[in-house]
């Protein structure tokens, strides 16, 4: 498909190139020149939904002049995350639209990623809140964040108030998603107060990792399930590193004996609280944990099972099964989510919450596009073949 | 087991019947000795938990002196609802205790029922509240509700304000669970309005029948699941009368293309609460007819099957399952069932909740014990294979 609109953007762009050479003073040319040079971003886009590997591509196309409300942006850093694939394969109800405009080119794409930190290289005359070196990461979803540069508004960032000495990019790249969900399940559904313990599958996720590390700042105790493996013994040092009270395999936590030993852990506290991430045998087990009145929060089905609970559970235990869907609530509650995210930097920054475990993908400035879209496809690759729990991140140097 | 207790109860209820008169006036022995006549009472019972017509016997036993604060009643009608059962199975968490001192049993016996009638036969000095001929139905479960008399307290009784002309036994001894089930679940889980639907599994059964009626009273509009039968037109038939706005089938809810022609009835409306009773597949297609932010109230297990709910359900529709018990809401709540439940007397005066379809099995003053506990099991066999919808009571005569 030919938009004509951007046939007509994309030959306006060109002859303003040229045309700025001729016409403008030096001083003025060379900042003309300088950002319309910075202005180029390259994207990874898809112009369908199917297999990431398959669909993604990478695209250039030119950005649009600063206007006095708008901040010209790079990114430093982007993680990939199971949202970000899901809505390549079209199988998330919240996809970045099919453009031509926005992007210049002639069959409409989308842009891929949600979660990423920028450094701002120039703001507009109206711009007061932001300032060019200032660092921030994306307020909403859906921005495009596996791309080189952006032009954003004030309402599409939330600065980082730490120097990249205190916070690094990649820290800050992976603070918004996993931290404030983890923050939010364990705040907002049942009534937690210190002493009392919660229970979560995939709890080497992000999410699980981030839960452990905030739940015991917030005087809660965990149970974390994770699957068997060979490495388990060094899987469970290192979640109770993190301050995880106590780790098991879904095949210790299906042995109908091990609710003594939870009880025996338990005393006269409760369960009140269950995460799932992800469906199926180990949703149920930890659901039959609970104490009466407890709540299930699901917020990923890794297992690609559905959640299975007794009527019994229901009726005469009162569980109470939930979501939660971090786009949701951060669209619900914008102001809220600045907090917690604000929160979640100076535990970052005080060593309270430690890093995922990562793969990072570099992007040099250097890089051919064939080099770069090869890169990204790498950390897809990974991602899609369990990457272990480490999360894959496009740093671009 | 023999308790020394209940033998040296026994011997002093004999030794005072022989005393009694031989010791008092006419007059008051006339009133001791029908006192002491009428307070024998005969109750379903059970030694131990198993197949109901296997376990149950028919047991007869004195009953305590009228203290001043005591009311003597006669039942008058008794329901065979699902969780008696279940309680005799020994498969409900709340059980009749099995006892020795109540009852005068050597061996510890439980007492079955907990809905019913009664009328007031005598009342202690101190009782201002209940008059002899006065009608009342149980306030708490695990009264033992299948016998012939009982002496209770004006705690264990909630007066019914309308005479037998008004109320008949049969209604008000079936008044105080399902409607009361159907009002709760209506109101309490779901932002309900007027125009709002909600859609349920078992639509047929005594709680199904209270909510039709119920919601059409509160403007609510209703999708009513049912099984397949041969007489589908006719129960489709009775339903509507009752004021159900669609009822369709399992297999037709099953279809997929089905949910197009559900969207052309909500309209613009939503279906904000779904009530199950079944767990299943019939579950998992009602939730799947809920509106984003949805609820789903499970109160019954009747397919034997688990809650299955995708876990996109969760997440991405913010659909929320909750449980419901009676009896944990009337414990928590008996100032407000009270109330509830006059409102649901009223409705049944005013002719706006009819009838549940009923079998009546007929106890009558002199049957032999074998008789009436024949009488019963025959109201529990017939329970057992289904009964059609109908529900199982027993009248007293």
């Amino acid at each position: 498909m030919i938009s004509l609109r951007n046939i007509a953007r994309r030959e306006l762009a060109s002859s303003r190139k040229l045309g700025s050479a001729v016409l403008f003073p030096r001083t003025e040319m060379l900042h003309v020149f300088n950002r319309n040079y910075s202005a180029q971003s390259k994207a990874i886009v898809f112009a369908s939904h199917g297999k990431p590997l398959e669909v993604l591509k990478i695209h250039s196309f030119p950005l649009p002049d600063l206007t006095p409300e708008s901040i010209l942006v790079k990114f430093l850093a982007a993680p990939i995350n199971p949202a970000d694939i899901n809505q390549v394969e079209g199988v998330y109800p919240l996809r970045p639209p099919f453009q031509t405009t926005e992007v210049s080119s002639e069959t409409p794409v989308a842009m891929g990623g949600n979660e990423g930190v920028v450094e701002v290289l120039e703001v507009g005359d109206a711009v007061s809140e932001f300032k060019p070196g200032d660092r921030a990461i994306m307020r909403h979803t859906l921005f495009g964040t596996w791309r080189t540069k952006a032009v954003a508004t004030t309402q599409d960032l939330t600065k980082i108030p730490y120097s990249k000495e205190e916070i690094s990019a990649v820290q800050a790249a992976t603070a918004s998603v996993n931290p404030t969900t983890a923050y939010n399940m364990l705040t907002e559904f049942a009534d937690m107060r210190p002493g009392d313990w919660f229970i979560q599958t995939g709890a080497n996720s992000g999410v699980g990792r981030a839960a452990i590390q905030l739940g015991r700042r917030f005087g809660f105790k965990s149970i974390n399930v994770v699957r068997n493996r060979d490495d388990i013994d060094e899987l469970k040092k290192d979640l109770e590193s993190l301050g995880a009270t106590k780790v098991v395999t879904d095949e210790e936590l299906a042995d109908k004996g091990f609710r003594k030993v939870i009880k025996e852990w338990i005393g006269s506290s409760s369960i009140k609280l269950g995460l799932n991430c992800t469906g199926g045998d180990s949703t149920t087990n930890i659901a039959r944990q609970l104490a009466e009145g407890g709540h299930l929060v699901t917020y990923g089905g890794m297992a690609r099972k559905p959640v299975t609970l007794p009527v019994s559970l229901f009726i005469f235990k009162d569980i109470t099964s939930h979501g939660y869907w971090l786009s949701r609530w951060s669209d619900a509650h914008p102001n809220e989510k600045e907090t917690i995210v604000n929160e979640i930097f100076s535990l970052i920054k005080a060593g309270e919450l430690k890093d995922v475990p990562t793969d990072e993908w570099v992007w040099t400035e250097n890089m051919s596009e064939e080099e770069m879209l090869d890169v990204f496809k790498k950390g897809v690759a990974t991602y899609i073949n369990g990457a272990k729990g480490r999360k894959q991140i496009i740093v671009m140097k």
